[in-house]
């Protein structure tokens, strides 16, 4: 019973309106982790250099969850992201990308990762998610990310990942690059028909919207009075969300267990840019998490118990 | 027991993916009285020329509002605004402004227009709505928007207006613009300083917010698979949002109606964008509106039913 994410473990310089850091632990596949953990065991695999050190170790590894699978290259250097975000934090500009011994990784999976039940394909070269299906034989339910440059320079490969999985997770602009449709309803029924029976679209500070052949749900985000730092939150949003399925994978796709994903990965997803990089959820507890969800529900929820327009 | 609305009464020329439409009616005050008309009795307040028919008025009294105040001038041409949209419809272009007779537009509200419960004072100079507050001493509630242009131009005039209202409606970037502030949380908090208790964030196909002293409530917009034509949408919600607050102003505060206002407002926006410019709200019914209401319940709502992390 576990969720294994493949993908990056990195560290990040970043520049925001409130400050920066020099070198802070990031990466798809860490920031997933500290989310996912909250909710079942995780297995990590990725590839770090030998700057990575056992304390950054210890952090991916926070509730448990694996490293093993975490190659670490004794004469490496881990991946490097510099951005600087604006002054509303809704644009950010990646100002290098060092790939370092991220360029070579060819992810190997222990038995224990590919035994697990629910499998999250973090944002790397589609060939390479294309390599992990093929070690997972048995995974119950698969979910992934990707990017704009995936869509640009290796779209078929692309498509052929997508067929692959149960669950799409885009942000809103990726979508319809996807797809060349202007509205989200239709750019996630395109995807519906090449496999995937869950289309997650990431809104970032407006919130996330699921789309399958017979619902639709969106959530707003979870109001705060101050983002510090908005790094890894679609990553985390996916931890919560992907870690809420796993737990409940007995109904897994039963309309209170998807509309309780997204709020985990909404309120997961709040905590995270309320600090920089992973420090805030590192030390984040199950109980704050709960009590955001449940204010996150009372903060969008309406009864419609007054006269209808029509009748009145 | 009525609602008037100051504002510009209007043509519009526009371009968007789905084609175009040489001339149509719109303005911001002929949005807001199409959907506020569906609460209560609306008088508009406005200005245009001899181009100007009788079946365009005809259309402007949709449902029973009274175009007393609309003055007609004779030699005059009506207002002409000329926008073209982008792609996906988040962007878009003014082409051209001809104020035409509303640039000597000088409100002047006739007893039954001053003799209304809820005001609304859609985006014109600061100094005109100071104008029509001054007419309208015994007004119950006051609600107003304004836009990028007066931030800049007429600041101080704006302020004054805003320390005057009781519910701002603004959308996120013209927020920021006003307080200088990223979060609208925060920005929010300092409009509600300067006297407000309402504030109405518009977020465009994301939908809306609103804050006050002690509640936040969100809703994402209604998700459309064919979005036509945005223009007028903000004041379709508008006159949706204050146009329910109207009609049940003996307890126009309370947490149940202003949601709901909020309800109202967004399902009317997203008639509105389905078609040109005023052509889908024109032949709309109440029951359709009421329906998209409880759909838009359907869409957003989840119970926080399942174990909590903490003690499962």
């Amino acid at each position: 019973m576990s969720i294994t994410v493949v993908g990056s473990v990195a560290f990040d310089a970043v520049k925001t309106p409130f400050g920066e850091r020099e070198r802070m632990l990031g990466g798809a596949a860490t920031h997933f982790a500290l989310a996912a953990s909250f909710f079942d065991q995780v297995h990590v695999v990725g590839r770090v250099g030998a700057d990575f050190s056992d304390a950054d170790l210890d952090v991916v590894a926070t509730r448990g969850t694996s490293i093993a699978d975490i190659e670490r290259v004794p004469d490496g250097k881990t991946f490097f992201w510099v951005g600087e975000y604006g002054w509303d934090l809704n644009s950010r500009e990646t100002l290098d990308t060092q790939l370092n011994v991220f360029e070579d990784f060819q992810p190997r999976l222990s038995e224990s990762s590919r035994d697990c039940d629910v499998l999250f394909l973090a944002n790397i070269q589609p060939e390479l998610q294309l390599g992990v299906l093929e070690q997972c034989g048995q995974v119950q339910f698969v979910a992934m990310d990707s990017m704009n440059l995936w869509i640009d320079i290796a779209r078929p490969a692309l498509e052929e990942v997508i067929r692959r999985v149960d669950c799409l997770m885009l942000n809103d602009a990726e979508l319809r690059q996807l797809t060349a449709r202007p509205s989200i309803v239709s750019a996630a029924r395109d995807v519906l028909e090449l496999g995937p029976t869950v289309v997650v679209v990431k809104q970032g500070e407006y919130g996330a919207a699921l789309i399958t052949e017979d619902q639709f749900f969106a959530l707003p985000a979870y109001p705060l009075e101050r983002v510090v730092d908005p790094t890894g939150a679609g990553d985390t949003f996916a931890g919560g969300f992907v870690g809420y399925l796993a737990r409940h994978r007995d109904k897994p796709f039963t309309q209170p267990v998807v509309r309780l994903a997204m709020a985990y990965g909404t309120a997961l997803a709040s905590f995270n840019v309320e600090e920089f990089g992973t420090e805030r959820v590192e030390r984040l507890s199950a109980a704050e998490v709960d009590g955001r969800v449940e204010e996150l529900r009372r903060i969008t929820q309406f009864e419609h118990t007054l006269a209808p327009l029509e009748t009145s």
